[in-house]
């Protein structure tokens, strides 16, 4: 059935169709969907208080937005390439089987900010567990380095030894850092919170429908008024979800990087159960830490889905564009990147173990160099002068060992 | 079934499973598995000239590898998760059903050198197919400015009218600029022609294989020699050939831009028939340019690919790393992206309709004041004072104008 | 006069001198020098509480800190290549002005924590006047828009006409969405608001430095616990800062695409004063609006910096590595960009000019289709129905007109 | 003097001439001018031709040239704001010293011609530079690996012990990288080397100029015919300069990559000479591998500018925009990070010398496992088997070993 809204009622040329669409049905089906299906019930909960539904429409729309929630929890919701999305897929539904319930859905919304909340309501959602998770994560890694905190590890410059400092102070650092990240995505959080639902196409809709009442049904407390601006913040506030969401993994894989250097035999100063490294097809010794490798590509993942919604939504004119469609991929790309990195990171977290007789061997001399020059600062001797001492003895000593 | 080169026998923590493949294995049986099927199929050629496998038992795999490739037509062959990527499934299957033969599939190659060897034989296959389909688009439109190429219009700079130019020098601008595009994509092509099969996990392997036997049986004009170097083009050659494909969706985007604005209400220089332009769920007027505006965004998604695996890649020490195995979701992304938008531009390419009368009515005056300058410098006077003359009289019209 | 901590007493090679150098001390020169010595008097003042310093040598620190900001106010003041950075130029201008006292300087800290709180104190300082700009921009937008506000326009989806809309909604638009960038801007702001100075070389000093006098002096609400953290964030806060002035130009350079286009002779709504506007060097009727073109390029070079921060910091492994000293030119340029174009736009905003004819001849009847359907519905026609009704007419209307 | 184009005869409003104009003459004063120069002639010695300058007024602009030349290498020839750039400049001060012979200069061409032109003899004669510098490296590395090329070193993946190879076949790898490196840079270059000089402002010049004979006098090889595809090539022809040099830094950072590693005093596998490496400000026995750490970021700054550039550029409808001259600065930024990455590289890469001891205590017994299967396969058992067998014994013995 093509759809009703095209231009001339004959078909879409098949590869014109084939491009706008791309893999967007596809997208919806799997992860937007329920979403729509929470906003068209707020929708239409709102048109019966403008008595353009029935109290009995609205009954047959709950129903059928029932019914198309079971059917896609059991996979038979199938949104095909011609409904082009899920809020054709819905309208359809509705129409064919609550006939005038569904024809009156679509009143007082567009395509355009039907979608809008959809998305919003999504990744209001995923942003949330991420924080959530991201907040456990910081209380794993402070148990952690209240257990293992005193044990004493060198500290690296320019991966050369430099001074010393423990377990405790390198693993609570990363604490502290999600802790700040966690600022990032409550603020990102914040501003999403508003509906732009009632927006329309992107200049409003002339019927006097209620947007405090579907933002107030949809959990949002502002709604976003200005219907220009609620287009205008498509990409922008997906830019801003997923650059929330990147704070967390850019600390992440610095952590990952950490670890894949920390456990190398070379190293050695933590491991991981042997279940949670892999081996290799031809090298029957090898054990693996893969899971920090694909931890440490994951800040790429995320940054180029940012870049890429930034890079789509750039230099449009004001005003919906299909182009808009596009930025849906790389948004769920990118969120479900940082979960999954997230969901990792805490079943990783507790279970790392930290090697003390490498690390106690690692405690070598040139570490302490510098706690030299203060024992001397402390003596009256100026920084820079007993910074000159310091070094002197430090190479006479390096050529009596050549010696 | 755990993987039979997992370290442990245990199986692998459920979380770091799951994390660490991610959603390669479904793009190993939606993209890649045939490649695997074909370089497997040389492989075991190969060794039976090594006499470690009995042409009996090259048979039983041959029948195998088809076996497999019929299974998979049908959507019947499924990699699981727990098989991890079509190397693994494909062994397994060799295994269980012809035993020995399947035992010793896997001798003298690592699913490092057969994953590179996999992902190569796709990549040339799609720029290939770009490289036709860039050539043909160059026809069409050669064609086109042959047929329209006469039909004046206005050149801008800045998007205000510059002087005049004609459709045909127009169109054949993109011609030309794809014919440069094009020894791009020759080049990627030239360089990734070089068989990676035979490199093992990135050393070598001790065992006196054929590597040229199966780079020409692969198509490969030579070998890659240095075992290390086939894992170091690993993100490189990746990179390079979506930056062959993006020139392409470099200039089409250019394209797409330009059309956007000719066939706005405001400019209405050309159009498309009405089933390639779509329409609105709310304004039943629309006629939209989607395939422009979807066009438009498509350098966005393959640079944002080619980013992506440069950052994924990047500063990784030499050797394999897991991290490389996500370079080939975004590989394919950006591949079918400029592929999908070539397809596109040829299906419009011939459609597109110059509207002779708009154009001609934009051709207003100020576009002939620098053909005034050089009519006066054709007399003698020189440029400068020509410029300042011309100058001078447009202001003293716009003034007149204005009264 | 070759860097005193340098390793061997030899001078550094000289190509490595240049390439590990590069222009990091013109930038100090031109930008970070100011805070560097705004920070060295704090440390220096908390060194007198732990009688590191005299009073007496305070005075000649004060006194020579006071001479370097003076003569570099009068570009006298000039950071060698060989000295590095104006970490080196400071202290040495101390100690060979002033001895002892310039020797022990820089006891208790690094040249890492003293580079870390040196560009915060940067980033903040140009955050907030990005903060001040844009509020003042929104002032300067709503008064256009309550000022202009009822001319009517129309509205575009796809660039294409939908439905009308007025100036006042679409400038308003754009104050709503610099609006919620502000909160983005004020997060940062929030979160850099932790002092980084005594964090050493990222493992903290062995002497009981004050760090909440040095925080408070330099206005700083706390301080930035672990040093390890500190070295961090390096990167990490860069990146947020540029991310913050981002969100305002994404929103300026969509308002500069919407001028692009609305100031084509083809739209011809808006103009500005001639003198906003450029000329040609052989065109002489050009009018081109080139301050909008570097607008639209904005974004572009302010995400790129933030990009190129992101991947330098990226998969780092903790500590403090040569690399982050690259940071700080992105930073800088992302940063000047975004101030730039602010100042622009608020030069700009308020000369916007209307052109009510071309806005009024614009408002044709398909603008009104979306009403036409929602007379209907008022009248108990289903919303998809009076759709269908209207769609017809408009296409014998179409019929008719080509008649 | 303001700009004798500028529209009004006013002066341009300061703050609209700060930003369009940005850093751009100071990039022209630093780096353009001198091809600016040489493609001035080309351009008068063909008015010559057409009998527009007389040999006489060639004479007195060759002189001018000449003049510029030296007060420019001087520091003595400055391109001031208001001039805007080096074109203005130029034509100015010719006008103001031989009268009518600068008056006529400008015949035939455009500001946007000018800068084509004058680009791309810039971006060639740095690629050719960056060429001939990796044919270099890639003969020392070779060098270099014939002369250690024997002694063994342990293969990595995953960061982790795996197969036994030697420092030269690691060498030799980079070595073969950059040949094909080499390629992508040939081919650009053979791209580039087309002529747009007489494009004029995109659409030709109303007048028969000799585009074969400038063409020529430049050292092209062709003429970029069509117009249009002159500016069209903006930005896409800077983008695949800066793509072909970024071959090379994606090649070294992995290399630089690798040596950050390799020279930690854990691996300890090679080092640099003292002199090569450097100090810190507050710990004495610092030995640190910079040149390394600013070689490791270098292609994010290379791949950041080539970003920078596809996204000013992307998206502009065809005709000349100022956007495009934003893409001047990370043009040079991209390609001088290279040529500095590569002549670094040849300063170091004589230097590195081989630990043959930590070398030889790294080949541990882990790296034969794969060996030990094949030694099985020679008699005949299966790979997988063999391999299933080695597996066994490793794990006996790592039990063995913990008793």
């Amino acid at each position: 059935m093509p759809q009703i809204w095209n231009t001339t009622g004959q078909k879409l040329h098949p590869q014109v169709l084939k491009y706008t669409v791309g893999d967007d049905y596809i997208l919806d089906q799997k992860v937007f969907l329920p979403y729509d299906l929470k906003a068209s019930l707020a929708h239409a909960e709102m048109l019966v208080r403008l008595k353009i539904l029935t109290p009995r429409e609205l009954g047959q729309i709950k129903k059928g937005l029932t019914e198309i929630e079971n059917l896609w929890e059991k996979g038979k919701f199938i949104i095909t390439q011609e409904q082009e999305d899920c809020h054709a897929a819905i309208e359809q539904y509705l129409t064919k089987k609550y006939g005038k319930a569904g024809e009156k859905i679509h009143t007082g919304r567009s395509r355009n900010d039907q979608s809008l909340v959809m998305i919003r309501l999504y990744e209001i959602d995923v942003l949330k567990r991420i924080l959530d998770l991201s907040k456990k994560l910081i209380t794993k890694w402070r148990k952690w380095a209240r257990k293992n905190g005193k044990i004493k590890m060198p500290g690296y410059t320019h991966m050369q030894k430099a001074m010393p400092t423990t377990v405790g102070v390198w693993q609570s650092a990363y604490a502290d850092a999600l802790t700040d990240a966690n600022e990032f995505i409550d603020e990102a959080l914040e501003v999403l919170d508003q509906s732009p639902l009632g927006s329309g196409a992107g200049y409003g809709v002339p019927l006097s429908i209620d947007r405090k009442f579907t933002a107030k049904k949809l959990g949002f407390s502002k709604v976003q008024e200005n219907p220009i601006y609620c287009q205008l913040s498509r990409g922008f506030f997906e830019a801003q979800a997923l650059n929330a969401a990147d704070t967390v993994s850019f600390i992440l894989i610095r952590w990952a990087s950490d670890l894949m250097l920390f456990t190398t035999t070379e190293f050695g100063f933590f491991s991981l159960p042997r279940n949670f490294t892999t081996g290799s097809s031809i090298m029957p010794q090898k054990q693996n830490y893969d899971v920090f490798e694909i931890m440490r590509a994951s800040a790429s993942m995320v940054e180029s889905a940012r870049n890429e919604i930034q890079q789509i939504a750039g230099k449009l004119p004001s005003g919906y564009h299909r182009d808009l469609q596009l930025v849906k991929a790389p948004l769920v790309r990118g969120l479900q990147t940082a979960l999954g990195t997230l969901e990792t990171a805490l079943a990783i977290a507790p279970e790392l173990k930290p090697n003390k007789e490498k690390l106690s061997a690692a405690l070598t001399k040139e570490l302490f160099a510098t706690a030299e020059i203060f024992k001397r600062v402390k003596k009256g001797v100026s920084f820079r002068k007993a910074y000159g001492m310091v070094k002197k003895e430090i190479k006479k000593e390096a050529v009596s060992d050549q010696l």
